[in-house]
């Protein structure tokens, strides 16, 4: 068997910056393109960071035909910053978080009625939200927890799109269908992974990422929806690096790195489910259509044939040492390059 | 404020073997004595095993009055052995695994129909019954899969002591009051610590045990029913040290090291909650009157004071390397030397 994906988007993907970024970012240019997270230190927060930041991405991709799609760190703009942000190449729109919740978001929003005036002009001018949805309750509530959040901002600003980063419940995957604003992203791991994965065996700190992996039948809605090419639920890899020293550590930093394998990996798993002819628009028409983004030339060609060497065991240079996910495995699909 | 304790006994506790015993043993000399698992490579699952593990344990005690209560793990045995089991001395009772559930149990029961006669034999020669109840589902439902189990033990056994061990819900605390031969221990960490603590924020290897901390409803009716003083409720730490290098790794192994802040912990706890008074009955009294053990002239005495010292960041002898729970940290009471 073997699919040509065309022009593959990664919704959701941390490139870090520095020399991480130089490492990881080369491992993403299998896609056409991707949603870059601002989660930085600090975050960005300016347009002016915002191409700054851009411009080391473009140069940490070298030569290869790659489209960052950018985020500004959501603080309350005003109308003249959000104009300025939209004329910016490159941008793509606004990522909410909040305060805490995860990875370098501590400048993030407490209150949202902080954010109203914002969101209203956002409604108005057609910037895209994206929200990490999760309260600050107990680990595997949190995501359950925000969903009346989002149903305020879906019934509130009825014109917003609105994207529920990340999703890994099957109450997240049902609320999709109650609001035409809302649509979702959701990464390779929380199709494949539960909380069994990370913690019911030895603790695999490789898998621990937030929100966390939950119970087999939020893995199991997550993943029907996307076999069955559910229009408002795109890839997101979340692909998050940290270095491996971070990983294997008291205090683990929380990442599942996914960016060089998730083509592949999603390949495999659609055809073994005979759901082939729906990772199109899982990986890429989805999100076209919910956010026109146009499509680049860019394909890439999968086959179901183990490729000849395993995953690394990791990656390393420029310092930096990240460990990506099936670390040693000879994956059963591979990249026909 | 200041108790002093009578003989207090730990229920539940893992000393390792060889070099790690040697470190780990006398870091639970505070107790009188403790029922000493059997889960060693290869498993304690003879007599001579058994008296040649507790020689070896008395001796890594050195000159500490501490008595062993040691344990077979289970396998079927008949009415002879039984018997010369408990014509042994130091023989306590029988440890059953499920095969495969937790760290070297892969000899453990895989049907409890195997085990049929034995049980009956341990009832009519009242030898106690301690059971690690976690069926093989998913991680967080584990233990509450496995109470059915317990029921069908209680109700086919009326006479036969069953401990069930490490219990971590609110589910096992309810099953307590329905059976008069149930009774339970309960770790410090699960008295202490949810899931939250684990992989709510960075990911806490040393926290991490099985079975897995739960939820904070789950937490709070264990706390409570220590706190009321339950007379079927009994301290077994369960402390179970792994080398630092398998902790904070990748596929770190389940266990948290509380041997040496166990006591000083509970004080602070109890007190904190106004339930000092009930610190006798859990850590010794019940458990004496459950199981008939002898006092020993052992007492040991907590103020409400910090120690000069904090907790040591790990403990490092004969090769091996283990980190306490509360590593680093000052602990509120201590221990009156």
């Amino acid at each position: 068997m073997e699919i040509t994906l065309q022009s593959p988007l990664d919704m959701h993907l941390h490139l870090r910056d520095g020399d991480m970024m130089k490492l990881v970012a080369p491992l993403s240019s299998d896609f056409a393109g991707a949603v870059v997270m601002p989660n930085l230190v600090p975050p960005v927060t300016t347009v002016a960071a915002l191409e700054a930041y851009r411009g080391r991405v473009l140069q940490a991709m070298q030569s290869c035909p790659f489209t960052p799609l950018m985020t500004l760190f959501f603080t309350p703009l005003g109308e003249k910053e959000l104009e300025h942000a939209l004329s910016t190449p490159g941008f793509f729109g606004m990522k909410l978080y909040p305060a805490g919740i995860t990875t370098n978001s501590e400048g993030g929003i407490s209150n949202l009625a902080e954010a109203e005036r914002t969101l209203k002009l956002m409604e108005e001018m057609g910037i895209p939200l994206l929200v990490h949805g999760e309260s600050h309750g107990f680990v595997l509530d949190r995501e359950t927890e925000f969903l009346n959040t989002y149903r305020q901002l879906a019934m509130r600003y009825p014109k917003l799109r609105i994207s529920m980063e990340h999703i890994t419940t099957a109450a997240a995957v049902s609320l999709l269908d109650e609001f035409e604003n809302l649509c979702a992203t959701v990464t390779l791991q929380h199709l494949l992974i539960t909380l069994d994965d990370v913690a019911g065996g030895l603790l695999q700190p490789h898998l621990f990422c937030k929100p966390i992996a939950k119970r087999p039948e939020d893995r199991d809605a997550l993943l029907q929806a996307a076999l069955d090419g559910h229009p408002r639920l795109m890839f997101g890899s979340d692909s998050a690096p940290h270095p491996r020293s971070k990983k294997e550590a008291c205090g683990c930093a929380a990442g599942v790195f996914t960016a060089p394998v998730a083509l592949p990996v999603l390949a495999s798993l659609f055809a073994r489910h005979g759901a082939l002819d729906k990772l199109q628009a899982f990986v890429s028409d989805n999100a076209r259509a919910l956010y026109g983004i146009r499509a680049t030339d860019r394909t890439i060609t999968l086959r179901d044939e183990p490729s000849s060497l395993p995953v690394p065991s990791c990656y390393r240079s420029y310092g930096c040492e990240v460990v990506p996910m099936y670390a040693g495995a000879t994956l059963p699909w591979s990249i026909v390059r």
